[in-house]
């Protein structure tokens, strides 16, 4: 079978057999591995030149502040406890200039100096396409999983969805960066997903390929259903709502986190963190799947996120 | 400047500034980093397809082994103590076999079933160019590094140099798989490199590159010059010596270990891990520098090891 149609989530579930029990790492954003003494959070990611980024529309420093957003985020929707280190390997067409690099680090310098993330080593190869791999880890008391909801909780957004897409149609459209700042320099929530772990949360997950996914995934690791309240998704102003809708549900790479908690979770005591968070749903029992609340109405939620391979649903 | 007009040490030279201190990871195969209550070891190499690997001669099988087994063995060089734990990113060009793709992953878990490697997590994208990204840690206790020799040790040899880049040779000249056995399945020396730290060797590196580039690295980092004893070098079989000395100074992969060590040092006590190790030469003051004592005079050692971007001496 050719790999385009298998789909990446095919693909996983193929590669998982030979993956550590230990891991869970081919299902969660991170892999969580006891060290001596401690638990530490590792994730990785590869993003490959004209398919995750493209220097045609954004600086090298753009991408490189990008591309560790998107693994910090991933320590931070599982709970890490501390500062992110990390490692990157760096594939460069041979015509690629010094400069341009040297920008990629400039900017995952820049977010480091926002989060507290450190690079502490690094591989660079020669390849006909540009790619950078990364792999960031930190240390972690409970980590918070897709697999954590259970009946009975409330789902919570921080901050505002699909803010980051609707930069990404102005920069596409032409606009100046200054439009597409939630595009170009997201913040991941750290700190906030340090006091969720603490604050006893259950299942978390950064919103990277579109709130949809994100809860079909934290749905079905749980065994949950999940109602969205549509009203009360903090969505991006000034545009048709539908359109806002759209990049809410389907649009990547926010960072912001999509989280479930109980009652018995004290939220008031996470104000300290400074994030803006609102619940737009409930956990329910019966079967995984994540239906959404309009009007009066509960119907099924069908949306699309981004699939690297092409093949499958989402 | 053009990045192949560099060199990778110099893009190296230029990048190490956005690195934590406390990573040394730029420099040494690998980075060491405080976990809460131990360290840790952390690795990150990058192989591309048709510059490090090749479908045309080996199989994706071999590629997935021989991928990890440069990871661990940097992790044995570095004096790991325990297990290693790896992620993989793989970028996949989308008409790739699934089939050929779990090939890989078994590779890996062949060598992970020698060395108690274990993959922990991993990312899959899609990439015009294949591509394999390979992040490992281990804990450690006191890291051997290249910085570790000092004016009056030995330096020694594990196994053959040379074996890995014979096999290669016979490879490219039609010779069935059987005959490149050390370079389609080099194990790393994972119980020697764990030794070599319990008992107070000084620098240590793996032959991923050649004995020279690797005892240049050392005799840099350490600030110290190295004699090679040429006739004391073990040397593949079977083949001319000129052919065999080329091997061994330049050939990469190997993955045998050199490493310097004082008499105080018990060798004789790493016997138990089976490995045959040799003394190959010794370390003097004086300038950087490696030189080569052939029959009764010593003489500065020319050799190139493998660079990845062209530009730039070893």
């Amino acid at each position: 079978m050719r790999l385009d149609e298998l789909g990446e989530w095919g693909l996983i579930d193929r590669l998982k057999r030979f993956a550590s029990p230990e891991g869970g790492g081919l299902r969660d954003d991170c892999a969580v591995v006891e060290s001596a003494g401690g638990r530490m959070l590792v994730t990785t990611d590869a993003l490959v030149g004209g398919v995750h980024f493209d220097a045609a529309f954004m600086s090298w420093r753009d991408i490189g502040y990008r591309s560790l957003a998107a693994s910090v985020s991933d320590l931070a929707a599982s709970g890490a406890q501390g500062a992110c280190r990390y490692v990157v390997a760096l594939g460069a067409p041979g015509h690629l200039r010094v400069e341009e690099i040297e920008e990629i680090y400039a900017g995952m310098a820049e977010l480091g100096r926002e989060t507290g993330a450190s690079l502490v080593g690094g591989d660079t190869v020669q390849s006909a396409v540009a790619f950078l791999s990364i792999t960031a880890f930190a240390p972690v008391e409970r980590p918070l999983l897709r697999a954590g909801a259970a009946q009975g909780e409330g789902v919570y957004a921080s901050g505002t969805l699909g803010a980051a897409a609707a930069g990404l149609a102005r920069l596409l459209r032409g606009e100046p960066p200054e439009t597409a700042e939630r595009f170009l320099r997201p913040l991941p929530r750290v700190a906030l997903g340090a006091a969720l772990a603490r604050a006893g949360a259950g299942a978390c997950a950064d919103v990277s390929d579109g709130l949809y996914p994100e809860l079909l995934a934290i749905s079905s690791a749980s065994n949950v259903g999940i109602i969205v309240d549509e009203a009360a998704l903090p969505l991006v102003p000034d545009v048709p709502t539908d359109e806002a809708l759209r990049y809410a549900y389907g649009g990547g790479e926010d960072f912001e986190l999509v989280f479930t908690a109980s009652d018995a979770v004290d939220l008031a005591s996470l104000a300290t963190t400074g994030v803006p968070m609102r619940r737009i749903g409930e956990v329910t029992g019966g079967e995984p799947g994540v239906r959404v609340r309009r009007g009066g109405r509960v119907e099924p939620l069908v949306a699309r996120g981004y699939q690297h391979f092409g093949g499958g649903d989402a």
